[in-house]
């Protein structure tokens, strides 16, 4: 994977005991230990692929006697049949390790696959799209890793690593500005403040007090071109709100850096992949 | 809920965790610690809700203070711009909080509103509508709740608690009637045991080795209602494979009375539910 | 071991820790860290020999420069004296781990070698002797693994993969006929469901509401002849109550299908076992 | 309990998810979820109890909701038929917590029981009965806890807390001087060394290097007599091997200080206990 | 405490359960359970007090019944001899859990202590004192919150919530013009990034790159008035490198708006605190 | 490391998770993923070395692929400008892995050398330095590891493995006899315990109820001179309180065999130790 995931480990391990329990019956009666067989994971849908690596891990951390080689690399764009991955080895390994590194593989490859669509309709212009934080609970960290597989980038992981100003907030604090001074005065000076505006003059506000980003909330395009020669290079200017595969090309065309999809991660559908075994 | 879920805490508690890591900057410095406010959960579509303990408990988890009250029961069938949960207190808890409890419901909710269209679907027939283990690694025991809110039931929830012998078994085994007999001889007298059949003359055999269900994979629906011909009440009929949305009532009229169906749990798009905060 | 235990390397690193907490101070300062050793695990009582794997994998999970070699098979029967297992390499690290094994492998073996005694006795019989879940807290995988080796069978392993009716739900939903009736229309379909039975039109009332298994409790010979007599194939038979190495044959005798007994596990002594250390 | 227990909590836990794992359905189905009843835990044999604020933390753990009665103190001495504890509330979590409840009551019980008979044979001695490391894995602090509740006392509850030089560490050591004078030359202060002996020769080498505790393995009651001769008062001297309840009273009036009994823990059957719920 | 901290809980835990192990055995052999006491916690040395919410959740985590009572603000300047919170309630539990308590609030204490007068010495000028991630293992969440009590600031938490390009990144990747352009080319845009420079020359390439912030590494005085000359506004000015209370007025006189401090929290001595009990 | 710590691979796989959490971005964005280096640790201050098994095990445990070398021994002394460590491999998981191994090495380091300095003090008198239980939470095992590193020797590790009666305790039990008696009568035999006396007088009672050790507490030289006469050793004399470099010495030259120091853990400054990467 491209990052270091200390989790991951742990959330492999936890999928694989969630799902086995107190052990495969099934395969522990049936077939027989000594059986080798070959396992060829295929995509039986086109679109993008991501979790090789998650998918991996969890037939290794069962079996660390199995086989993985893979056929595409992480990220790639298959046609349906295409093989993803071979894996061989204990047959019974392979059976009862086999639906969670599919589960793994389908639920990634589902938001690379959807991710990579909106990036591909921003292309040419400046805009990038970006995840936000309607992820699934418990899998924040591999669903924004493959939000960036599938060409898409990330907003922020959580709570804690910037500085999001929304309009309760604003309410609370007595206005934009001095939410954004009471940031800047006490928060780390690494991190960035970002303010969700509705109106124009909230975008003016927001300027003066010196965010760094804008976020234009549920904008009009005309609007959105508004605020973005409002912000002319003095923030980043960042769209969300209603945005998905009809409307998000025309929202990168208002000159807005970032565009947030939520559904990136919260509807994307599985990527339909099985895994075939023939005996060795 | 309706069971009790010893992981349940423990996965709110690292859904927190995960969002809000070393703390909720925005809302600490921007929000002051005396604020109240009231926070309207609200519906932005129609569905069946599911999740309304877990959100709550997301609620009370990090701040024991809040009070919660719920406006509809969990299962009801909801419009747009339904109320269904109202949170009050501490402004700052009910912003810090807001989006972990809203990522549960509103995956949740997904589930359950599709389960309830297949159900409705079937209805009339004697099938039931079951979920598969094609859920989010960790979320196994959230999402087949969500099915059974929704108005569905649960198939095995592992590979622990039952026995399903599927193609690749009856290989290794040397055949359904070998493998079946396996099974009941070595798996505990609580266990049932169900083959997966491809063609008619494996129903047959699966039968005559005494099997408790038959679960007949991709199969045609002239063929499905031959097999429900040849089970003919020695065994539960299951029907599993491209089972969607126009497929599944005639499947039903097969006679068959299980259908599986990995889309109620893999590919539900989550129900948009949102959090509206006034101040108090 | 014959399955697949995600909880037994927890288990293993939590007995370790629970034993040598800040250090095995009296190893540390008289044994050189250099010094290599062989132990010989051996039976001091004669019994049936269960949780080698356990007891391998303390040694290697402590240090995996031990060597292990198996002298007997996982569910050999052994006199006193016989040879069990060799662990070589550092002294230190033998000195440390012994107690932790041998605590899994006395207890284990002690079960396996109750359980023996109980087969044997129902041996021509159509009987299986299962076990229970009166296990020791946070062993029970591993005694029910234990039971298995001993020639016997497992029932349920908790609340969770089978339904078991007893007299307080059947009062509570007001009678065996609604409580089976509830059962089944909700539980998931690949779930058994078994009516605990005093009497003999309890045994008649549970047969006709279709259960899978009735459970016999506490009743004589006779009671459960006639029993079996009403039973006659519809669904397994099994006894319960009263079962210990005097009575278990003449139970057996009667045609009950199962014979459930606590003491497996939750009486059977310790075997005696040892390690004997040479240096090397 | 007598003590502090971290892990308490920690241990009842597990044993209720070992148990409970993903629901008991059985009561789920088949109990109204409003239902009351009143549980009453009753011993089926004589003994002496231990256990019941572990009992009652499982009840109260899995529903805070419950009421818990003590009717008898920690540590009595009950006839058969005696009632222990009493539990009120919601029938469905007596139902389901019941079992887990009696898994822990019925192994210290039978555990206290044991030790009280070795306690009360060595009466007027000035011997005290003490337990070994040889514990159930993962609840030695509970079942060291049931030997004090019957009247026994405790020995070092690891490798870390005492220092306990045994042949293979005296043969590493180059004998039982040099092992001596290394443990109390880097030991803490605050740590006792202990010396396992096998001849009269030992003893008097052991005293001679100044240890605080010999311990007399094995010895014959002859020889047990003339090691105690030799510490006369310079030490403490411990008996051990080969003591059951037939010669634990004369081991005693060799005048010995400790006598150290594995089978307290490692063999002790379960007090037979059960609970008898009656509808509210 | 001034943020939720979800493992702060967690920490406490693992403190009792370090001290505590398997039992308080003098306060429990020693102190009747009935005995009441009070104990005072008062300050032996002068300076800043951080960690009373700590020590109380150490108190109350412990023992729910003790009373807790702050006598000074958390952040208070106090003088030797100076009260700062009284225990009340089960003297045994007091004693038990006074050490751990103490152990939190000495350290934090000590770093606060030593921030404030570093704050003191920047007082007036525009440079703002803050912490760096070299902090105890384990603790850093707690060592930054007592460097904001102290009235410093914080730097980033860990490697995940900034980009910090330092010497070796620069020549890996080719340059700072390369490293700058791909960081923001790849990080997420809420994500700022910092330089550190050794030389002018590479403040300049640094400021053209656009970079956020600058660290000016290991700069003479002059030096860095020259940086900060070049950085004009353009970015904010971080010195770091041989900062004490001799020189850091002097380096904040230079007109960087950030000076970090690693000793804060490395090198920090406690501040003696104890406490005292007397009987009820 | 001289002991066997099952907690430490636990202590350094949290250490890397909260210094790293989601990601190093600066590392993955701008280090080549092939670029090997060759990190050397070097001490930039002189004093004695402890943590490099430590901080090895932080580099393997992140990346198993690093190779690294020791260039002292632990514990030895070294100056300012010694190398102490080589670790080679990826760049990329050197930068990731460096800080954590450092803060673990520089603070057991900063132990080590402030105790060998007392250590040094009392060369020539038979007073051993030890430590106390003021160490900083979550570390203690791996601080009393570091003051043995260091020349010095432990106290006990908790509350849990010695008996240590102080002014508290002796008020609430009636007296330093009934407390000493109450302490024997029922804490396991091989337990030693101390009483923490303040007068003469009460060195003498503690000496006639037969302790192990007398804690002087806060006790003039004079005084402790005259206390180690009343021992005469009948039991182990330890001075506590006010010890520092300069008192130490002439506390020892009182005839104390052990003197306790607070300072060795809760106030020992980090020892300055940098890494110096270069490419391969």
């Amino acid at each position: 994977m491209a990052a270091y995931f200390p989790e991951c480990a742990d959330i492999v391990r936890a999928a694989l005991a969630e799902d086995i329990g107190t052990g495969d019956l099934t395969s522990l009666l049936t077939v027989p230990v000594e059986k080798r067989a070959e396992g060829r994971i295929v995509a039986k849908q086109s679109g993008v692929i991501a979790g090789l690596p998650v998918a991996e891990m969890v037939f290794l951390q069962f079996d660390p006697g199995l086989d993985v080689t893979l056929s595409v690399e992480e990220g790639a764009y298959v046609e349906a049949g295409e093989k993803l991955m071979i894996v061989s080895g204990s047959a019974r390994s392979i059976l009862t390790a086999e639906r969670v590194a599919l589960n793994f593989l389908q639920r990634l490859s589902g938001i690379a696959t959807k991710t990579s669509r909106f990036a591909a309709l921003v292309e040419g212009t400046k805009a990038r799209v970006v995840d936000t934080r309607k992820t699934t609970p418990g899998l924040r960290i591999l669903e924004k890793y493959a939000v960036r597989v599938g060409g898409g980038f990330n907003h922020r992981f959580g709570l804690y690593d910037s500085i999001l100003i929304k309009d309760n907030h604003i309410q609370a604090a007595g206005g934009i500005t001095p939410a954004v001074q009471a940031a800047y005065a006490q928060a780390p000076h690494t991190m960035t403040v970002t303010v969700e505006c509705e109106t124009l003059a909230q975008v003016t506000e927001a300027i003066e007090a010196g965010v760094d980003i804008v976020l234009l909330d549920n904008m009009s395009l005309e609007m959105l071109r508004k605020a973005v020669e409002l912000v002319e290079g003095q923030a980043a200017a960042e769209a969300s709100g209603g945005v998905n595969e009809e409307t998000v090309r025309a929202i990168a065309q208002t000159g807005v850096d970032i565009i947030s999809v939520g559904a990136l991660t919260h509807s994307a559908p599985a990527l339909d992949i099985s895994l075939d075994l023939t005996s060795l």
